[in-house]
This record gives C-alpha cells, sequence and structure tokens, in this order.
C-alpha cells in the first residue's frame, strides 16, 4: 500500500523557514502597495476555459493547465473529435475551467464583471499563485506568486512617476540597493519604425532590437536585414545601438531621430515627464535609466514599459516589471479603459536577497522558549506560565512528552529555540523557573514576572 | 469578440473590503498559531494523482479536481477505457495531477517525505486553498480556504489540552466569545459497542448516534434496530441518550457505563486528565462540552475527536474542528506516527463575525488622505508631500488627473477616504496644505509637519 511520496515536476514544498521569508517578501510589498492607495483583491484560481483561452497567444494557450470535467465526462465529448483522436479539439469539450496563468487577464475580468461597484480610477494590487505548464528550469516552476499592482480607469503619467517611486520603495525597504529601474515606451519604438518606413515590421524589428545586450549590433542588424529591412533604414536610426549617457543626454539623441515621427516625438514627451518628475524627487537606492532595446510583452503594452534588474553583481536578470496597456478590458466588453501596472516576482527576490544575504536575522526566528517536560505536575506548572507568556506576544511551548531531558534539549537546540525553561519540584515549591539562555549556557533562577521581562 | 465575463460556479471574486475581513481573521488565527508554537508550511496546489486518489474514499475521489494532462493526452490514453468510452477508468491515463482536497494528506506526505529534515514532534500550521467539485451551496464552495494545525509525533495528551486553549485564544482575540468547544473520543464510542457487543457495528452506530439532535432518541433507536443492534444491547446503554449536566457529571454516568470495556476505560481516563487541566487553567470565553454524539470523520480519528460551534445566537454550524489520528502517515510507509490537529472553518467564521457585527473598525480603513490634483505644478507638489507620509507609514493618494473638483471629491467620498488634501497655488505660496476632514467638513491650513501630525 504505501507509495514512496513525491510532488509533481516544477511545484515545491515552502519548509517554515522559506515560508518565513516569502511571508517577509510579501508583506513588505504589500505594506508598500497599501501606503500608495494599492487595494487587495483575489480572484478564484481557474477561470472559465474561455476566459482564459486565446489570451496568451498559441504557446500561452498551450501553457494553460486545463481541470478535466467531473463525472462521466466522455458523455458530453466532442464526437468527431473523439473518433479523431484530436486532443487539442477534444479539450473544450471535457474541460470547461483552467487554472489561471496570470493575474492580468483575471483582473480585466474582474474590472469589467464588477464595473458598477468600483470607483475609477480603480487601484488594484493581487497577490496570488499562477500555473504554467512551462518545461520547469533553474527560477522557472509551474507554481509560483504574481504580486501585481495595476491602476485602470486613467492614462495620467503620474502613475507611471508613482509606479517608479514605488519599484525604489519597495527595493528600498528590502534593503537591496543599486536596482536598475529600466524604461522604454512603445510610442518610442512605434517612432522608429515609422522613422524607416517599417511600421508593419514592428514586431520583428523590436524582437531583434531586444537582442542588442546578448548578440551585439552586428547580429541585430544581421536579423533586421534578414526581415527585409534595408541598409538604408538602418542607417537612419544608427545611433541607437549604440545609445549611452544620461537619462538626459539619450533623449536629446531620441529627439534628433524621431523628429519627423509623431508617435515618436509622443513617446520623447512622455519620457521628459518622467525624467522631470523623477529628478523633482530623486530616487533612494535605485536607478532608472532608459532603455530602448527593452521590449517584454510588446503586443499588449501601448506605452511605457519597465523592468527592473538586479543589481548588477548578481547575475539573475529581471525582478520585475509591466507597462502600460490601452485596452486590456477590451476583450471582455469594456473599451477605452486605460491600464498600467507592475509585477515584482517574488521567487527571483527570494535568490537575490538570499545571495546578497539580505534577510533580516529576525525573518528566521519561531518559538522563543521551550519549557521542559519533567511530568505531568511540572507540565501543568510550565503550562500555566506559557500562558501567561503567549498573552503577553511571546511563542513559547511545552514539550509535550516528559522524555529524557538530553532529548528535550537535543530538540531545543535543532528547532534554534533561543532559550529553554527547567522547573522541577524544587522551583515549584519556590514559584521559580529555571531559566537558561542555550546560545551563552547561562542559567538563573527568576520568578514569572522576571521570565516576561527577560523575554520580552 | 467580446464575452459577458462570469467565474466557475462555487467560487468567489473577493472585493477589497472582503480580502480585508479575511485577511484580519487569518492573522488573528497566524498570530495564535505562532506564540502556540506553530511553524508554517505550503505545499503545491496539485499533487500527483497518486497521492491524493483512494484516500478520502469513493464520494472524496469523485469529488477531486483532475488536471488534463498537457499536450497530445490521448497519444497515452488507456486504450480499452478509450474504446469503452469509459469516463472513469480513462482518468488516470490522461490525468496525472489533481488538485488537494485538503490540507492533511498533503501534511502527510510532507512528513514522510520531508523526515529527515524534521524535529519530532513536529507542529506545523497551513492556510491556503483547497478544492472540491461538491454541489455548490449556502457556504459552501469549490474553493475555499483551510486553516490547519497538527502535531505529529507525540501522543501527549497535553497537546489536546493545547489545542482546547488554542481554539479559546483564537475564538477570543477575535471577540467572539461563547462559542462551544465539543469533545468526543473514539475509545468511548468504541467502548459503547464493545459493551453491547457491537464492535462490528461501530460505524453504524456512530452514524446513527450523531443524528441525536436532528431525530431523537426515538429515532437514533430505531435506526440502530434496523441496523440489528438488539433491544436489549441498547437497555445497557440507555443513559446516553439523555446525557446531561456538567462535564464531570457527564463523566461519572460514562464511567458506569462502561467499567467493563477496557477501551472505554481509556477514553474515560483521557476526558479526565483532559478536564482536569482545563480546570486548572479555565477557558477565557470559550465552553468545554462532552459530547458523545460527535462522530465527524471517524474512520479517520482514534482518540479525541473535536468541534466547535458558534454561539448559539447564530445558527451556522461547526466553525472548526479536529482530533487525533493515530497512523496517518502510514499511507505513505511511515508507521506508527501518532498525530493531532485542529482546524478553524475560515468562511463560517467570516459569516459569524459578520453577523454579530464583530469586525474591528480600523479592518474597513484603506487609504488616509487623497490629494486632489489642480494640475501639474500642485500634483507635483502633493507627490512630495505624500512621499513624506508614506515613508512614515501613512497611506496616501494623489488623484491621478487634473479632473474636476467635483468628480475628485465624490471619488474620496464613495472610496471613503477619510481626509482630503487641497493645496492651490496660493497654498504652494505659503509652503502650506489645506486639510479637509470629510466626516465633519472641517477645514484648516497646515504645514507639512502639521499634516503628519494630524495624519498619524
Amino acid at each position: 500500500m504505501a507509495q514512496k511520496p513525491s510532488i509533481p515536476k516544477g511545484t515545491r514544498d515552502f519548509t517554515p523557514l522559506e515560508v518565513a521569508k516569502r511571508t517577509y517578501i510579501i508583506s513588505v510589498i504589500k505594506d508598500q502597495f497599501e501606503k500608495f492607495g494599492f487595494q487587495p483583491i483575489e480572484t478564484p484560481s481557474f477561470e472559465n476555459f474561455e476566459t482564459l483561452m486565446g489570451k496568451y497567444g498559441e504557446e500561452g494557450d498551450r501553457l494553460i493547465f486545463k481541470i478535466l470535467n467531473s463525472g462521466d465526462f466522455l458523455a458530453k465529448a466532442n464526437t468527431k473529435a473523439f473518433q479523431e483522436k484530436d486532443s487539442l479539439k477534444l479539450t473544450p469539450s471535457i474541460s470547461e475551467k483552467a487554472l489561471r496563468y496570470d493575474l492580468t487577464v483575471p483582473f480585466a475580468r474582474f474590472v469589467v464583471q464588477h464595473q458598477n461597484e468600483l470607483e475609477f480610477p480603480f487601484k488594484r494590487y493581487q497577490i496570488q499563485p499562477v500555473w504554467r505548464a512551462d518545461r520547469p528550469q533553474k527560477g522557472r516552476f509551474r507554481e509560483f506568486f504574481q504580486c501585481d499592482a495595476d491602476v485602470v480607469g486613467s492614462d495620467s503619467l503620474w502613475q507611471e512617476v508613482e509606479f517608479i517611486q514605488l519599484y525604489d520603495a519597495v527595493f528600498t525597504s528590502l534593503g537591496l540597493k543599486g536596482v536598475q529601474i529600466k524604461i522604454n515606451n512603445r510610442k518610442i519604438l512605434s517612432g522608429f519604425t515609422e522613422v524607416i518606413g517599417e511600421q508593419e515590421k514592428l514586431i520583428d524589428f523590436t524582437v531583434a532590437l531586444d537582442k542588442l545586450d546578448k548578440i551585439g549590433e552586428e547580429g541585430v542588424k544581421k536579423e533586421m536585414l534578414e526581415k527585409g529591412i534595408s541598409e538604408e533604414a538602418l542607417k537612419k536610426i544608427q545611433p541607437i545601438f549604440g545609445l549611452k549617457g544620461t537619462f538626459s543626454e539619450k533623449i536629446s539623441i531620441l529627439k534628433t531621430i524621431l523628429d519627423t515621427s509623431e508617435i515618436g516625438r509622443k513617446g520623447i514627451k512622455e519620457f521628459q515627464f518622467i525624467q522631470s518628475a523623477i529628478s523633482e524627487m530623486p530616487l533612494k537606492t535605485a536607478e532608472l535609466d532608459l532603455d530602448i532595446t527593452l521590449a517584454r510583452g510588446l503586443n499588449y503594452y501601448t506605452g511605457a514599459i519597465f523592468e527592473v534588474a538586479a543589481p548588477p553583481e548578481v547575475k539573475l536578470g529581471s525582478i520585475g516589471g509591466g507597462g502600460r496597456y490601452d485596452d486590456l478590458t477590451g476583450i471582455f466588453g469594456l473599451k477605452d479603459i486605460s491600464g498600467v501596472g507592475i509585477s515584482f516576482g517574488l521567487d527571483r527576490i527570494f535568490l537575490v536577497l538570499e545571495e546578497l544575504n539580505l534577510f533580516p536575522k529576525t525573518v528566521t526566528l519561531n518559538t522563543k522558549v521551550l519549557f521542559i517536560n519533567f511530568g505531568e505536575k511540572e507540565a501543568l506548572y510550565g503550562l500555566k506560565a506559557i500562558r501567561k507568556l503567549r498573552e503577553a506576544g511571546i511563542a513559547a511551548e511545552l514539550y509535550p512528552d516528559a522524555a529524557k531531558m538530553k532529548k528535550q534539549m537535543v530538540y531545543a537546540n535543532k528547532r534554534e529555540i533561543p532559550f529553554v525553561v527547567l522547573a522541577g519540584p524544587e522551583e515549584i515549591e519556590l514559584q521559580l523557573y529555571g531559566f537558561k539562555n542555550m546560545k551563552t549556557g547561562e542559567q538563573e533562577k527568576v520568578s514569572l514576572d522576571g521570565l516576561m521581562e527577560i523575554l520580552k
């Protein structure tokens, strides 16, 4: 009967220490979300099949986990697909629900469904797991948390400014200095293609440009030429391949390139607005950088695009991202609602804090004091004190069995419980408690009040 | 293209106010779990198919949500089951994962899988959603949270005592007075059947006895007779049908009935131990009651059985339950590990607190102050102050657009933001802020320090 237990690949068990560390990161993020005026919502883990399908492209559809209908699901299966053994076509007839793939589409669905109960602009945050049937690899899981903040119902650029401040506030709170907040704008990218007369090649263009870091200028140009962009066109925008300098210097160069593009000039104006606001309110520890190679989910974003990179000394890539999307709720029938949002990558942030040893020591603390169990009478004496300690906010435990003292001390040690109380007949007689500091080995006898005093 | 958005039946969206209230309940429970020395773990939302199947009986298996394999799942489908269109038999070959049905089986799997990393007794808590394909009805959902605390690795009765104290501590913290903690013991129930020589009818016996409240003494006896228990047998245990009085009085009566049953006498001893400890450390607001009709998941529990009922004025039934199980990890190959645990019913507790109006006022608070947006210069002036407020821990927002003032005030009102700041050119000139209390309508001009002072 016994099974060798395991968990599905790409999923994880979290031990108490891991949960404590994750909870710490989440609580810092939540705290800042709330200070910035975002309100929490939660949506179901699974959505109707048709709510999710078709929203993430063909590849996304494939990666969505589908839930098998209950009962005799084959009775209602698509007969033709069944006869042809066509898994893909059969699926919609035997699965009417699917696990959410991200928090953005469920949020759009939520906004449309509850539009009459919400006040716009609606600022929400949402911290929940999502699931993707991706090939698992280092730092990529099939179940992971997303931490999203979005505003819908306003196209004010102050929101972009606030999101940059929000990133800065969260990473400053986490003690993670020197993160790079990279910003781009789809209008700038559109401007480039307009200037060279290749608007319809926007995706090919940006997919290639996005690789500048990896394959270099020559590589990018080669790919662009292969996609049918002319040598001459590339000359017109030559400066973008070596764009360097401060935010303002980059803006100056872009201005000359994009002078003839209306949408490009709009993008420049947005950059200028953001740059000017941030220079009036300097970031605390993050750096803001203009990065015209940044594309992310381009077929989605219509304005600003954000990405946050961990400090250069840890090579872990993106720890957050986001952008503006002008018509997200349109897919559910609510048109012309502009939205902008950002996301924090919990798992990556975890790895970065771990690597830089930035988790506060207090995060690992659990039970503060263990009472050794010497027998029934002593246990009761101990539990009475434990009750007072708990009421005073101190996490305290009684070892449940009157086991050998050595066993109990080893338990305290292994669990890294910092203090131990030993109270036998003598202490009970005197109404005292033997108190031992497990680190220093020091021991003393104290009253209950004394115990509370030391442990507080 | 537009779809009318909806969510799967039995699932829920949670609005900001609902999330805040749920978070409040969870944080009270977590706080007490931690004071009692429980440590958090988390397990994946889905487990391997075989980890879950067969653990909850046939009905349970049916209610488990199965996840369809990715890709061309029919390629590996069981040919015979496919040809016979047998959904039930086909399932294991097209689904290798399933959503967890409770937190207990995943916990057992966790303990066995991680046994070498854990210190026993291991006290864990776990607060995560579970899924059941149950028919949705009032208070019953297809996705809901469980809040569980369990200890494995010790059979000490002090743990039963502590769980009773834990229930008392949580409900006292929530301001919910007068909950009834009902306790029973499988050994007592076994004792009854031993006394009447019907040990093998234990389940039939307890299923009938469990209905005493609903169908009365005559109904229960009728059902027992139908199940083949004799008139004579029922006479032997006649006093249990009218068991009344204090905990001690009930114990006295049970003692006489169970005198000839060894297991029954053990049950009595356990009751006495618990009763004596609790009388030495009286509960704060809860009442402990002995209820021999309580059965719950009997084929699971081997010792104590707990159930918590909401105060009688709210008719909502059980808001928590649990018990001792002596061999939970045995199904995964780790024998003779005794466990005991309890659970809190989040959704029911929510309804009870709502009905009795017990949510603290502070739970509903969100953003404390909204800055009205009069234009670019004013917005920047406002954002500089907002930044200081946020650093001081005050949730503050700028209305993102320079919309009509009335629109912005209506927004503040509807969102129940208690204070509003109005700062135009005149205030900027004087480096002051117009401050309005939305409840009283009072207005004054204050400095930034003044603003911080009032809002703190």
